[in-house]
């Protein structure tokens, strides 16, 4: 294949991505607001652009992954952005994690301009986009999807098309849903344990792998036990996300109290200056 | 081994478990509330006793699992009951999920009589009891552990010795508050998704796999989908569990508001008559 490949946002999780695209071959120019962090891809052959207005106008398809919904606004609908200067029939693929609505006004933008985009946001973290394990949750018409398959399967291993624009923000958010509600869970189990005098690393042997296990309580709790706070994913990102489902679930009119509790206890954790730790921390709370 | 053993309790899991122990070779005695229930064990060579003092005269190891702690207050303290009537240096194991300061009262009652009493509440459901995979959380002295094995491995296959007498209980309080919160972040999951037009089963292949994963998201969420409501854990016994780990944290000045929310949410859905559901049906409540 020719296309142009473009990547903006080449922090922790986009710098692994846009590797495996360079590392397939593909023809990549990347664009990331601290080029610093670009520079290891542009050794490799990677070429730069000026702004996501220079990338859009050289690339046939552009993977994004930056910060926040705010982020993912300017970078596709501000006056020097991806959708105003696209090519015709390009494609955007939008794999941050961000508001479902936004990505609807994005797709419908890039209709607009003869052009495709896609929602397409991941889990699995640091070490899924390092070893090209990421599940990748697609919203976006179905011939976009298709094109899109072949790159995202560079980068992700179970990838499913969830829908018209907007359902792979949305299929996010259920993960993060059931993510928040089970760390509550995890905390507590754990805080009683110690409250209990129990060992609480026996307490895992006896309930880690029966009707209580997740993947939570086997990867996070072993952290919080060792006072291991370090970030694999950060609370601030995790409170941005748990916003976005907020939000999102009242605008549907859906009643979502444990989540609320989650988002609250989350808050409470960052306003302690917890934002910067990892989602396991919460567990300090219960301290 | 020529010990005599007691068992009371034949419901569902008890008269699995007694069965096993049948198996094994054992020389039974039992006892239950409704002799019924007891009939395919007494086929097969075990004893009725007429009370749980009866039982107590004539052996020398006794289980129970019974109900509720209130049932289990009646079997071990009442004046005919277990502890009133055991053998000088007889072994009581109560298996049911019960308070943990109850058992700490039944330890030293035993011990009061020169006997020995443990809890040694499980989880694995009707399943684990039918297969003898039962995690088996144990309080107690040590040699009262290491008496009660050979006897627990042929019911069960994860046993964990948590502590001194209470700490089977406690151990098992955590287990439920893990599931407790974790029910919560499915079934909000689950109504996001199709509040937002996705298809759930479609979410499930996208986020059953990762950092959401859990034992109930897998086994529990399709049964919501499918609208099978039927019992594998009866939602009147989870209360009851929820109830006696929000009564033991609120004794330790633990705060537990996950705990806390879970347990309003069910206690709402067996007000609109969902007792004797499993505990799936919590997501009616988001219907």
């Amino acid at each position: 294949m020719d296309e142009n490949i473009g990547f903006i946002g080449t922090g922790v999780m986009g710098a692994s991505m846009a590797g495996h695209l360079l590392q397939a071959g593909k023809k990549l120019s990347v664009f990331s607001r601290t080029r610093a962090k670009a520079e290891p891809l542009l050794s490799r052959g990677a070429a730069w652009a000026d702004s996501p207005a220079a990338l859009a106008k050289t690339c046939d398809v552009v993977f994004t992954i930056v910060g926040f919904p705010k982020d993912v606004e300017e970078v596709y609908l501000g006056a020097s952005g991806l959708v105003a200067n696209m090519r015709p029939g390009a494609l955007l693929v939008d794999m941050t994690t961000s508001r479902p609505d936004l990505a609807v006004r994005i797709a419908s933008a890039a209709a607009e301009r003869e052009g495709q985009a896609i929602d397409a946001p991941v889990s699995g973290g640091d070490k899924g986009a390092r070893e090209a394990t990421l599940t990748i949750m697609v919203g976006g018409g179905r011939e976009a999807f298709d094109r899109a398959l072949p790159l995202l399967q560079i980068m992700g291993k179970n990838i499913v098309h969830q829908g018209p624009a907007g359902s792979g923000q949305h299929c996010k958010m259920c993960n993060q849903i059931a993510i928040a509600c089970n760390m509550i869970g995890v905390c507590e189990a754990m805080a009683y344990a110690r409250k209990a005098g129990l060992d609480p690393e026996n307490v895992l042997k006896s309930i880690g792998a029966g009707a209580a296990a997740s993947w939570s309580l086997s990867h996070l709790a072993p952290r919080m036990l060792k006072g291991d706070f370090a970030p694999g994913f950060y609370v601030k990102h995790f409170i941005k996300d748990m916003s976005i489902a907020a939000e999102s679930a009242d605008q549907m009119a859906l009643d979502t109290p444990g989540l609320d509790l989650a988002l609250a206890l989350y808050r409470k954790l960052a306003a302690q200056g917890g934002e910067d730790s990892g989602t396991q921390a919460l567990c300090k709370l219960y301290a």
